[in-house]
């Protein structure tokens, strides 16, 4: 399996701490040695650097984590290659990334997705994955979804949770399915077994900052609180927007603030 | 103006001596202080570091250069913004990326194309730009022209020359169109003012290797040979396999080697 991280801020902030905390677990401390990934937004447009070599070990990733990358939207992935013979390639290393609607999109999955090819409900059209990782099907999947239920146009987050719904609920039947998913404006995070958050507020001394931090495992001892099984959440600025269950059950979106 | 640096090899080696090379153009020897960018094809995906700053004060690039990043296809670019107004941000860095049938494509410019946004015959369908600049504009019409031609299928360089003939003389008409483009297999080079080429062939001590490299302003006081103006070039694996004049009157595409 591998290692999430998300951030989304009010204001651009670097993830330097956050960085440093994660890196280990990429072959040290944890297991994740397969690769590492991390995506800054700078507006629409997603800078991304990744390796298909362990966290632990990367003088790429040092150097990121000591440079002063400022950004309201950060996905990072540290790969645990699963099944092993899906290789430690630059294709099949997360973040992964496709223009729609004249932005960048980045998507990074903690989980397998077991038959994901196979299945006819997750058939692909113009958006076709260059590796060989269930994750990046189902990333290709989703934005196909996003793409004609939108007509390449922006939807806001309540109409994006909407066209989710569905897709989200079939592909969280074939396995694990805990990911991030980012247009540069909003966050989305989904997780039917693991994925925890924790929100920093900062009002003082005309600070005003409110950053959302999201992580597999919690990355400090502060009390992070973890995302309810099948739930979609959407942050936008360092706050949650819109809150939807994605159960068969299908209880309504609640927007949220 | 910019920039370009391109290297197709039958083997996979560094480039780190032509981006030494480069780096100082970039701010400091030469004018073109807005940014730098290069790709790193490993198979069918594309490795791209960039960032929207001089190329000759980053720690960036100097960490690449002097790291041992091996590919058979490289794309590179450093950036003087004109006009100036389109900004330094990363969505206007070269070289610029999307995948289309399951590959990266890479892209990098030097000139500037005025009108093309206002000219109908260059309007765009599902791949959109996500900066301001004229050459993404350029890429995304390109792009649309294999994808509708393609239907996303892979092409031979042959049938890649066809599809680009008559796009690449258009856009030829609006102003100075030097550019690079890339799948991970084909590199392609076209240039109505200015890019040169050399080949290094190394045959001895079972060494068999062959590179073909590509760049606006020779890099080495070796005999850079200049390509003929409006022709579309399409090296595979070190070797020029295409070669075709984008001219109204039309000569025909040649098979070479």
């Amino acid at each position: 399996m591998c290692e999430l991280f998300g951030m989304s801020a009010r204001y651009p902030t670097n993830v330097n701490h956050s960085l440093a905390l994660l890196r280990p677990r990429g072959g040290q401390i944890g297991p994740h040695a397969d690769g590492w990934g991390v995506a800054f937004y700078e507006g629409r447009a997603a800078r991304i650097f990744k390796e298909p070599t362990p966290a632990a070990e990367s003088r790429c990733l040092a150097f990121i984590a000591e440079n002063d990358y400022q950004s309201s939207v950060v996905i990072g992935h540290i790969r645990k290659a699963n099944p092993a013979k899906v290789g430690r390639t630059a294709a099949n290393t997360h973040p992964f990334s496709r223009e729609l609607g004249g932005r960048s999109w980045v998507f990074a999955h903690n989980g397998k997705l077991p038959g994901i090819r196979e299945d006819p409900r997750f058939a692909l059209g113009r958006f076709q994955p260059i590796g060989e990782t269930d994750s990046e099907h189902a990333f290709c999947f989703l934005l196909n979804q996003i793409a004609e239920a939108s007509k390449d146009h922006w939807l806001e987050a309540e109409a994006l949770a909407m066209v989710l719904h569905a897709p989200l609920l079939a592909l969280s039947e074939l396995g694990i399915l805990n990911l991030l998913l980012s247009d540069g404006s909003h966050l989305l995070a989904f997780a039917n077994t693991n994925l925890h958050q924790i929100q920093r507020v900062c009002m003082e001394h005309e600070c005003n900052q409110r950053v959302i931090l999201l992580a597999t495992a919690p990355l400090t001892a502060e009390s992070w609180v973890a995302l309810p099984s099948a739930q979609l959440d959407i942050f936008v600025h360092g706050e949650l927007v819109v809150s939807r269950a994605c159960q068969p059950s299908g209880t309504e979106s609640e927007q949220v603030g």
